[in-house]
């Protein structure tokens, strides 16, 4: 009987292994995709694509490299004689064999084909992150069958974002296109992380949904077995249930919105970063949270996404204190300094997000600004009402350079309060009632929020499309790839 | 202006506070819901439902203590004194302000109120932990309207499924189930966290799509601003998609299956554990690094989830080496020792799965077993057939207990094998164009697998039904809560 008892070591090394400098003089095995390919006559330049990052390989066919040359065969010898294959893996089919280099090899060599290449680990001052592989071997694991119809292997690629999207699949082979998804990457695991440390618990709800949270007209419907269904707008209704549970939870998971904006901020499908905690005294409680994610975030970016920031020119922003300022203040504040007419006293126009952003940098250099407050008629009806002065609730949009990133506040807890609350609006609660059997049975107070990731992301990358920020985006025309 | 500087310490105390044991003799708060009140005449015990556990509360109407309650009261009044709010908070409304306790205060709480309660930490070998809180004071933050229909405030709640689901905003509160999803999170945690130390990226992939990956008519359908698409019933194509970028990924996501089978293993949404990894030599690279994951996540949960695993009963599986065999030489290992005749070469019925899992744990003493080699018509057209005899593939189940927890295996990465396989099964190449883009312009040797998040701990759960193991489960029936 054969066993599978765990991963065991591959043969060939990674780039941190090669940072290590431990491998100084030493032949070693690397496998990548074959990034760029720039013949120079007699020397021949290979930069292997790898996850971490490009490396350099180099062949030049000199007398002076003879040496080098016997001992790279030497090497190449060694490595089909037998030395354990620890995967277990069936031999390498004949034709993808080791050849003995030459520089007709490399010079044929088809760009994005998968290689393994062996070379000798040399210090090398302009390579990227200073050390170069003196090839002696290259073995050609897969081919393209076609050669690429746009240049990814430019550090920018010059094209516009239609093009960029149309090809995807390929376009994000580019490093700067996937160091975004990697910096994504690292806002999600600092989410998670840090809520986490707070004693926090991760859910999984259903996205598919027999109504949806926020109502309206914007939902994508589905036919769920001859009963009607629709796509979740925002687990809200299972957020708020599962605090009844843990207190303190969170998820991470799409939302799907049919609405038909076709702008540079919305999405059809985004990635919705959501938490909600009970036992909260004020709302405050809440932007406190996201103000102590947003810090962790920044730090953990710092700490393990230096190279995808400095590629992509990212400056972090300065999370250490952020201004909370409410809605009529913030629309005076603008109107004043701006000269700016107060259309909709209820309602902020994204240009009025926008110069909300630019107040707030001038005048405290922050790129990021909490608006509380916001009008109780554009909030859905489990927003908590101020007890002060009801036309207002107890909730926030955060602003990242006048972009809203996120929408969070307290939510009415109270059974009759909330059922009050649904009969001012015309709603009939037999419709939700498996939501409303939480206040029914007793609830803490409690609250939370819904970030947009790419928005997040996106704001982060100085991008000016939300398109930019997600790998597969949906919008009103695009439903591929 | 007010600015928001992140997380204050609360005044009130967790229960891993409590357990330092630094505490007993002093004065605390804790919040939680009133699980249970149980009045013993002169002595009232409230049970405090805190996420990560319960607390023991007492109050005795006794002379002996006189002097605790002199002390309490002194503590009441500090408490109003004035410490500051650090959090900001509004002062609690009128009516909810602690008031001297008496015994009929806590005769009168209802169960499920969410309350803060003031007591004395004392050491206490018969309450859970070994500590409870002498009671000198109660406020309660807010009351249930209707009291409970169901006693989720037994530890074992003898109630039907069917009675469960119904109620399941409620009752996932009790204790045991919801340390189901509590081991859950640390099953996704160990995926997580295992695949980051092993270099993979996470990524976030689209939903709503153009067409499944697996094909079919087990798919939902929805209208897309007048499109025609579907729910995703697997991220396959735009986790290969990502190898190409990445090299190795990972992604947890629902997928949907519109099965009408109403069975105890199936539902029509569940979250999906994805990775895909390339450049490996064979297939088993993908069985190692699974039983890698399981190694791993074994030992979290056996570090981490230790009080859950104790109230649920649970025995974590051995999964130090996880035997591999054919799928024919499965088959026939059982036939031959359970007597069984073998109807369907091609296939493995739900019996025969269980009597594979039997074999293997009573031979080899092993919960786990990988089926490797599956029948090539059984596969989707991006399996790679087995170069040796292409009515097998390179693939393979994993079994848990009998049940299929994975499918995995490698896939085609040439271009023109990938177009020759769909050719042979009547496929369009037009239809998915913008997959097979990342053949046309070369992709690694590469595969991965897909594991069930429910069916996972159900097994591990030893539960009979995969509905125990989804927090609101989708199926033929359910679309609620």
């Amino acid at each position: 009987m054969e066993f599978i008892s765990g991963v065991k070591q591959k043969e060939d090394i990674s780039i941190s292994q090669l940072l290590t400098g431990n491998y100084i003089g030493q032949t070693v095995r690397m496998r990548g995709a074959v990034h760029n390919v720039r013949d120079m006559g007699e020397m021949v330049f290979v930069i292997l694509r790898k996850s971490e990052g490009l490396v350099q390989c180099v062949y030049e066919d000199h007398p002076d490299r003879a040496a080098d040359r016997g001992a790279d065969t030497a090497a190449g010898a060694a490595r089909s004689d037998g030395k354990d294959n620890e995967a277990g893996a069936p031999a390498a089919p004949a034709d993808s064999m080791p050849v003995p280099l030459q520089l007709s090899n490399l010079k044929n060599l088809k760009e994005e084909s998968a290689v393994e290449v062996t070379g000798r680990v040399a210090a090398e001052a302009r390579a990227p992150y200073g050390y170069e592989l003196r090839l002696c071997g290259i073995e050609v694991l897969s081919e393209p069958d076609e050669i690429l119809p746009l240049a990814i292997n430019k550090f920018k690629m010059h094209t516009s974002l239609e093009a960029k999207l149309a090809m995807r699949p390929i376009s994000l082979r580019n490093v700067r296109e996937r160091a975004k998804f990697k910096i994504q990457e690292g806002i999600v695991r600092g989410f998670r992380d840090f809520l986490m440390s707070q004693g926090f618990t991760e859910v999984h709800t259903p996205k598919i949904v027999s109504r949806g949270a926020e109502g309206g007209s914007n939902v994508f419907k589905l036919d769920y077995f001859n009963k009607k269904a629709e796509m979740g707008q925002s687990p809200q209704f299972y957020k708020q249930t599962m605090v009844g549970v843990y207190d303190r939870v969170f998820e991470v998971a799409p939302v799907f919105r049919a609405e038909k904006h076709n702008t540079t901020r919305h999405l059809n499908e985004y990635v919705s970063l959501d938490f909600e905690m009970g036992y909260i005294d004020s709302f405050e409680e809440i932007m406190a949270m996201e103000t102590g994610f947003l810090q962790y975030t920044m730090e953990l970016l710092a700490k393990d996404y230096q190279k995808e920031l400095e590629m992509l020119d990212v400056k972090l922003p300065d999370v250490s204190r952020i201004p909370a300022v409410r809605f009529d203040k913030a629309k005076e504040l603008v109107a004043e300094k701006y000269n700016r007419k107060i259309r909709n006293p209820f309602d902020l126009e994204p240009e009025e997000e926008l110069l909300i952003g630019r107040y707030f940098e001038e005048e405290y250099g922050s790129d990021f600004v909490f608006v509380t407050h916001y009008p109780s008629k554009k909030r859905p009806f489990y927003a908590m009402d101020d007890p002060e002065d009801a036309r207002f609730t107890l909730s926030f949009d955060l602003l990242f350079r006048g972009l809203e990133v996120t929408t969070g506040g307290q939510r009415i807890h109270d059974y009759k309060e909330i059922l009050k609350k649904m009969e001012k609006r015309g709603m009939d609660p037999a419709d939700i009632e498996s939501y409303l059997m939480i206040f029914k049975y007793g609830m803490p107070p409690h609250g939370g929020l819904g970030i947009g990731l790419e928005r997040l992301t996106m704001r982060l990358l100085s991008e000016q499309n939300v398109r930019e920020a997600s790998l597969f985006p949906r919008d009103v025309t695009r439903l591929e790839p």
